[in-house]
């Protein structure tokens, strides 16, 4: 049991402490956190880039133990509704930049709910290991016996070792095999959710560490119930009230009903992003879904994350041999990458391959995306079928459920795979076939169909990337976030006028309310800002200088995860995209012709931000932001 | 793995199977439900009376091997919002008659999932046992390891060795010693959920079942998923906009914020319901809970049921050496049984006593009236010291959490406490000091000031009880329930006028509504009746008659309930209620002066109900519901 010092600062929302794990030299530290440092980075995504450019050299090889994992909640993780979100920070061993990744379920509420806002995992353990923290108890555990376990597995030997009543999360043998596609998942196969994107997986392989189990009793406070309180049904009004396209289809039939509809928009990723239409959309579709393999015919939801009125998640089974009971999911971005991306259009197929990234613990994004691009290379014939060992055409769903499992084991082909789209095809020789910004690969919006998005893509700082700037949710989902789309008055997703300042808004936006509150964006979308302002303020009693004032933190987060990339030697050359989303005009659908301008909007964009024309900050704008070295 | 025979019948919301389980024989059966039986008994109460009635003798011992144990879900269980109950229904060991009590969390839904409708258990095993019910696999496991544990570490033991994501019901040391009062809880104490009233703990603990526990990820379907999700949508805005003091006073402040209005209202049982007025009540309250135990000060929820957008459950967690670690609750029934009842003022005794309750298993309501009555016993002489072996007058908590544990182990005076107050009453010669209808402790709210709900405790099949028909909602809560208050029409709660037809229209409902569908009847509290018949509908698909027909069906569950206790030997003279109430008027507060008039109301009860001036249905009653013999 470790002493905790009585704290210097009176803390509502945050509990006000982190834990400090250095592997190297075994050593555990309990700290309080500096309010200062709150108000100024909120929590979570924020939190995370702080305090790991203040401490490691951007330059340091991603996977040496130089290197610091960071999982970090917000100040309204633990609070409903849905404030369930756990942010993962690192730098990514598969863009050599800023990764962050946010995982939702139970793991963070745990966190916050034994005492810590946030955990640093600082050098590397001589043999493989688990952490395990039970409120003030805090221990380094041998995991030798789990080593090479799925996720599943893995997961239930934890629990059955520590308190059945803890949350987990955990790595795949691809984690332990530092593949740069692996990932972090909480939840096992059955309720899996992931911190997908950049490989942070592999990051906790190369530190030995196999999972962080964690059973919280302590309490956390809200500074003002009264304001709380009114703020709470403030929320579950907007959930009460949504637009129909956006929150409600998210309740109504889970993410994957986007399937038909980025189909209909003709932004359905496609056979390596060949095209945007898919003849064989029906057949990977949410329709499909509900009607063959949902564990809940006709009904939602699925297992729901912590205090989700949403309940977005959905349940289904594929009944044969080696794969039976239920697994999550599957998801729309998992569906579309794994599904359309490649070709395949054969759900069962696509969900046991779901299935089984998660279980081997790696980003089905990344992955999806990475075997659309191998067999691009391999039909047009840069790849050999002796380096593959499978006839590896679009659509041959047989072959990725082999190789797979060899992407976890880091065997044959599979190796090459696990590096990600951009190392496989530069190995082959045409770079220019993989998918992806800042070597990290697209999810599934065409952006030549979705201007504003295409920008975001290239400019934010994990790379390709719809998470951290979702200006999509404007342009094809109807979304009221933000203001610039409503009943009244539509965003068109193919003029690029006013996207620099979109998209600029909606970075800044994400930087410190979807990504370092701890709530769910999803729950998010239908709220304004100030609301969520003022929750933030009546949870956690600081003062963060009202909107404008976390706006500029949002600023800030966003230009500090720049910083490290500048430092990490990322320029202005990675923002960009593909020649094929530039030069190659969608060749059919209802966007025929489309390409991005990319070349006007981001000299606006630069501008907007007073980034000079390398895309370097200007020293005004740093010392604006408090940035200034 | 047992063979699943194909079924007749096509079934939606049902999953149309149930288990029987020969514990004497150790045989396991799957046998398909029958349409038309769960047209006429809806599910989970229903169907366990109906089965009950069929199938044993009411005139067995209730622990011996002729009684049958029914665990049930209903037609919605599973499905969102708040499908989450699980009926168990036995013959009880305390009142001789009908026992049928319901559970929350998750046990019913993965019972669900895993493709079963109810379990019968019948007989007796030769040693201690759990029942793994894995989907297919059903098999009866050796417990002996298990037995003496506690609820909480007998859960957590049993998920250890099947699977860390079943949900699991247990007995604790109460059970296995059959104290009269034991009750059946999942989710430990940590997230402790009782199936509390009526003794089925012991019932379990003579068949020498410890604990039954479920995975399930198997399907269930929806018959009309369209018109089922007009009616989620419907029921969430029966949630999103409640009446201020009902619906929305559960999210806010939990149950236990019913401790200070019951006192406002001069009701709150105190010092075994001598008075209806707490000097101390503010030393139990919600208020101080908020301040002093809850592990989310200001925010709410604490650990919800399964889909359940109210959450009204908080956790909470007392710091001192054997309670480490937060618990589940306090809710109000508990908090007023064992800490008002009993005369005692310190709300960390009272949430200490609750959660050893919770862990030796059994119902905090009996128990804490059953301590009132001993106290009340022991001051008036009653009762010696050397027979209770402390000085046990009202208020002594230290005395209550020495003798908690000796209920569980049947120990020295913990062996009369676990009889429950009327065979304790009646051993010292003065029954007329029991709070008992039908030998079952009063819930918290005291008759003389809600003649509605007086009348209710008096005919209510199981006992003195507030949940199968909450008139109380409408005489005090202001629940527009039913339709018998609205913001425009209040209900005098001390009026005797119409109230036995509003009992017997709350029992009617409660019988197919509350206890049979599945779902939460906090849910359903704004909820119109009709809107309920069609959300049933929509989801099986089966023909209930519309709500004239489920009307029907649970007036025939309430006297199917009523004929089973008839047969079993109780009469007409056992609806009625202690000399206390009848007698002895309200000596102080608000209601002072107040008896309850239940010669005047009782008779009128009867013949709404077209029973004899005895009691007894009569034979046209009977055809009409189509019960005749």
């Amino acid at each position: 049991m470790l002493r905790r010092q009585p704290m210097k600062h009176k803390w509502y929302g945050y509990t006000g402490r982190h834990i400090r794990i250095d592997l190297t030299n075994k050593k555990i530290d309990i700290e309080e956190n500096n309010p200062e440092i709150m108000t100024s980075y909120v929590g979570a995504r924020g939190i995370g880039i702080k305090y790991l450019s203040d401490e490691m050299d951007p330059q340091a090889d991603a996977l040496s133990e130089e290197n610091k994992f960071i999982f970090a909640t917000g100040p309204l993780t633990g609070f409903p509704p849905a404030g369930n979100r756990c942010y993962v920070v690192t730098k990514s061993p598969l863009t050599g930049g800023i990764a962050n990744s946010s995982v939702g379920g139970y793991f963070g509420v745990e966190l916050k709910l034994a005492g810590y806002d946030f955990i640093i995992i600082e050098g590397k353990s001589e043999k493989p290991v688990y952490i395990w923290i039970d409120n003030e108890h805090v221990e380094i555990r041998n995991a030798e016996h789990l080593w090479g376990k799925g996720t599943e597995e893995t997961e239930k030997m934890v629990l059955a070792e520590t308190d059945s009543y803890a949350h987990v999360a955990e790595i795949g043998p691809a984690g332990e095999n530092m593949a740069r596609v692996a990932n972090v998942i909480t939840g096992g196969v059955t309720a899996a959710r992931a911190a997908g994107r950049g490989g942070h997986g592999a990051v906790l392989g190369s530190k030995l560490v196999k999972a962080v189990a964690v059973r919280g009793t302590r309490g956390i406070q809200v500074s003002d119930p009264k304001a709380f309180k009114s703020s709470y049904w403030k929320f579950m009004d907007y959930w009460k009230n949504p637009t129909p396209t956006c929150v409600k289809g998210l309740s109504d039939h889970g993410t994957i009903s986007v399937v038909a509809w980025a189909n209909d928009l003709g932004i359905l990723p496609t056979r390596n992003f060949q095209t945007g239409v898919n003849e064989n959309a029906s057949k990977i579709s949410g329709e499909l879904f509900e009607q063959k393999y949902s564990i809940k015919k006709g009904a939602q939801p699925g297992k729901a994350c912590f205090a989700c009125p949403a309940a977005c998640s959905r349940m289904g089974r594929v009944d044969d041999p080696g794969f039976e009971g239920a697994s999550e999911g599957p998801e729309y971005e998992s569906v579309a990458s794994m599904g359309s991306v490649t070709g395949m259009d054969n759900l069962a197929l696509v969900m046991k391959a779901i299935r089984m990234c998660n279980d081997i613990g790696v980003d089905t994004i990344s992955t999806g995306v990475t075997f659309g691009c191998a067999m691009e290379l391999f039909e047009k014939g840069y790849l050999p079928e002796k380096d593959a060992g499978y006839d590896l055409k679009f659509g041959n769903g047989e072959a990725m459920l082999d190789l797979i499992p060899k992407i976890g084991r880091r065997e044959d082909f599979g190796r090459l795979l696990g590096e990600g789209s951009y190392r496989l095809a530069e190995h082959y020789g045409h770079p220019e076939l993989s998918m992806t910004v800042k070597k990290q690969e697209f999810p599934n919006y065409d952006p030549r169909g979705v201007k504003g998005q295409a920008l975001a893509y290239a400019t934010n700082n994990r790379g390709a990337d719809h998470c951290r700037a979702e200006v999509n949710c404007s342009e094809m989902f109807e979304c009221t976030m933000l203001g610039y789309w409503s009943p009244e008055k539509d965003v068109d997703p193919l003029a690029i006028e006013g996207k620099a300042a979109m998209t600029k808004h909606y970075q800044d936006y994400a930087a410190w309310a979807f990504d370092s509150v701890g709530m769910c964006y999803f729950l998010l979308m239908e709220a304004l800002e100030q609301d969520l302002a003022d929750y933030l303020e009546s949870v956690t009693g600081l003062d963060f200088g009202g909107l404008d004032g976390l706006m500029k933190a949002g600023e800030r987060i966003f230009t500090l995860d720049r910083l490290f990339n500048l430092k990490a030697g990322l320029t202005g050359k990675d923002d960009t995209l593909p020649d094929r989303f530039l030069k190659e005009p969608m060749p059919e659908g209802p966007i025929k012709g489309q390409v991005v301008e990319l070349d006007i909007m981001l000299p606006e964009y630069y501008k907007l931000r007073s980034w000079d024309e390398q895309g370097v900050p200007g020293s005004d704008k740093l010392q604006e932001l408090g940035l200034e070295t």
